[in-house]
């Protein structure tokens, strides 16, 4: 159901592969087309400039930046585009604070929309991407609020299974 | 400049009005219309459902919820509705750290964008809500780019100041 | 030994059974009924406000909510009540330290009574709502005493077992 | 309105009374009688348990104990007694993180309430009591419903003044 | 080449005996006598209290305490005596900070020599007994002397293993 | 009633003086003669180090150490004696938790005694090696238990203030 | 005494002078040239990149950026160059935490050298920068040599002070 | 392609040698000669002195020093040298938070060079290293050049395994 890429995914090395595939599920499962790379701010500046300058021509509209450390990738976008960025922070010797911090601590001018460190992020910004393009997008918003009810029933199932396994509740 | 409310600008109390009101100058500055309340989660949860509700008849599309403490404002809001939150941590006694993990590590199905605590996480939250619009709205992006303009200059200004200041420079 | 529900157990997620199961077994030793179910503060809020009236229609009098990372749930329920609500941090990435900050940071109004991180704090939920029910019900009043003379003796045990492991005390 | 002392408040230093006062002013607010002392766990245990006994002998049912820094006051009580215990953490250098980490995180057997750092918490202690002991006095649980009430008449009333501050809103 | 007990161990649980055995260990290296016990400040306030003065009597002069999560132990004995008190943070959901600010952050009046978290801690508590019996035992102060050096020869014997794991160093 | 110098107290800066002003008021309280001096471990360790041994060779006993950030001066003391050490972390920009694990998280085999951030810590680390030395003072000891039994009264002199000043206690 | 510019001084703000300044101070007295401007990593980016190629050309060896928050500067200067970055946090409403681990938390590839949060650290930077062109410059070096004693000689003088005013000390 | 040692590698305890190994690689890599040892500033202090000023008479212009906890080494050897000094802060139960604020926070006048906690920053210290050496070293400036390409080309390398994993990306 995934249509033409609005979702530039990128992140600072394959070994967040792990949590950004979270990411690109919950885009292909809301029918979101993306494209993905691997781009370091550090490392890789130049080419990471040039793959952002390279998806908005292509049609993306929303960035979704991974990075763990000083994780300052979802930055090093935002500055240069006016489009929105989310950052996910990517959980690390000191379990992600640093890189929630070097993401949300953005100075005045350049936001970065940051959500939670690891999977739960990562999948939280396919949604967050999504909620955003479908400002202008009604069959988007609207398997967003079907994303949602699905959501709900699930945690009806669960609530049972805990009464089961516990012998409990009305 | 301001066109008709397209966002709900929300603080957990009249006390958080100092740090929003940067949310509203930057909307203003980028000419974009808000509504703005005082409802808290925790002290008024149906006024704030209510006005969610009643914001999104009137055109809202994205939210602006600040707070502080146990920050649970941005989050209540995005659970009642599908369209993008963003959420700006008010500093209090931990100077917003609290309400910082508050809003950042919401769990996984229900997003909220998070800035940085304070005034910058305030103005950029305006910022943030308007790249979103911009989405769809193409005279809404070239004023970004715009505002983007004359962030850099202002830089520059700034760099002069500071090297008359300590003498060196090129 | 367990009489009527008196006390609503309530969990963000199936994933936190292991740690609330502690609850569980803390009130059946206790004798205090109790209900329990799985609810979300951001995923099913509405079913969340019905679980809360529904229990108290039947005689719930004290709610325990264990939730993690960005833990809303227990903030959430008070806002639904003026009965007594114990929070339960549930560690995740931030080993439970944004979980307790999100419980223990209330606003002014709206008290939740915080207690510790994990498994140690869900028994403890246990005892602090049998110790509230107690107040008004001389019998398990009476239970708690014997209990905390029980962990006296346990005490003794163990430290019977190090002075032989180790060779040394009086 | 205050009736015979059912709460006993407790504060590790007379320098606590700027934010303790919050306690008692809630509480009178409600409608709910108690005693005040200092009393150290580690600089007047004995003075500290004798208290403990004597306030439960006249009628006190709740504990409300404010400490800062290693604040081992509230679980000092809860040593002593199985009737509930309520801790307050007041900031000091390290802004009442410690405090609130020497509260909370009580291990299994001895719990303790804890609520927010500083003057908010020291409230919520207040209306925390006023609950646990309302779980038994249906006058008094009408009272914390009309005070809950009236909470969210203020909110409506700040709202107005913050719409009137920016010119925005519904 | 133990003496009668002159160091008082206790602990709060018997899961905290795997880190006081380094305290143990270096007590029996350093040739100083100790008894050792399992004691609650929280479940076991009376018997804490007993077996502090029960082992002053027998000779005991410096206590050694190790405690997790909200510890209060060290402090609890230091209130109880005017002998020094050691404290050894024991590591749990929060990698033993919460531990380490209970004992350090003491008020004023009644000290508790903290030291580092975990193993580490365990042994240079026995040291640190050992350095303050040392002042006025001038044998045990030689032990300690001797005790450093052998410390010292053990250092060069690692710079050896590691400059020819590398191949490299003078 | 000061008697000669058994415990040396150093600093980092003459900064500190206003913290460890309160270890030189405990210690005369308390009749226990002492040295002082600015060195600092990191920018002039020889001074540090002939005055180590020098007030050793004088009749010092106990050492006490104040600094803050990167706080190695206590263990630079401690790497050059087995006499026991003391260390007061001294708050600046982190609110003194960097330099209280600076001197806590000591490796295995050198011990710092540390006690609280700022002023409470001074003085306690003057009470603490009063408490090292009264181990072979009997009168010093006797002195300890007669602070200890003034402080109590404070206590209750505060109470009674407390007490006035809200019109409750018994 | 300063020669031609050799250390290029950056900060993200203008706001920040009053923290560079010492910075600048130290340079003047080692007889370091250098460069300085205000230029951003998200603001400016082209800028920056230009100034710090130009800089280069111009003949600085060495680089040093102050920025407060999400702190990107410095790691953005050491994607650019493969000169030593030198990087300095500023305190804000973290007290400069975020922008100590944005900096030294760089991924593996590009070095941030990190430096104190301040003042302290900003005068560090100004040393650090002459140590490093030091090593090919034996005046330099003289006159790093000359300055460490001065501080230790500014040492003694400050302990004169403390001892005077305590009147204690040999 | 090693040369003379310019680079003096020293840890705390011969288990850092799993992170420092990283150290040497990168060095080897770089074709920069090094010195390794363990030694301590706490445990050997005078041997640390010694070695300190041994290897600078053998050419060594640069000091790597990595160490855990209340990391002092690279501060100790920094106070006997005005050559430019790396630390690496080395992980263990507070996961080398400790260890980082131990390095980074030093006070005025005696800089430490911070780099990342644990592996990244081990590896970064020898880059540092070798940029600092390469101020005056053209054939080395060289080789960090082509390094930094290398490294470039790797991450293309991982980007396309990235995409070729989730099937998107141009």
């Amino acid at each position: 159901m995934s249509d033409a890429p609005r979702v530039g995914i990128v992140m600072g090395s394959d070994s967040d592969l792990d949590v950004l595939q979270e990411t690109a599920r919950m885009l292909d499962a809301l029918g979101v087309g993306y494209e993905v790379t691997v781009a370091s701010a550090h490392r890789t500046p130049e080419r990471t400039r040039r793959w952002v300058h390279d998806v908005v021509a292509r049609g993306v509209r929303v960035f979704i930046a991974g990075a763990g450390g000083a994780a300052a990738l979802p930055g090093f976008i935002a500055s240069e585009t006016t489009l929105p960025v989310i950052g996910v922070p990517i959980p690390s010797v000191l379990d992600g604070l640093d890189s929630l911090l070097s993401m949300a601590q953005m100075p005045k001018g350049i936001p970065v929309a940051t959500v939670a460190i690891g999977k739960p992020g990562a999948a939280n910004a396919g949604i967050l991407a999504a909620q955003i393009l479908a400002v202008g997008d009604a069959a988007l918003a609207q398997r967003l609020v079907t994303h949602r009810a699905e959501m709900a029933r699930e945690v009806e199932v669960r609530a049972r299974k805990v009464q089961e396994a516990l012998g409990h509740g009305g």
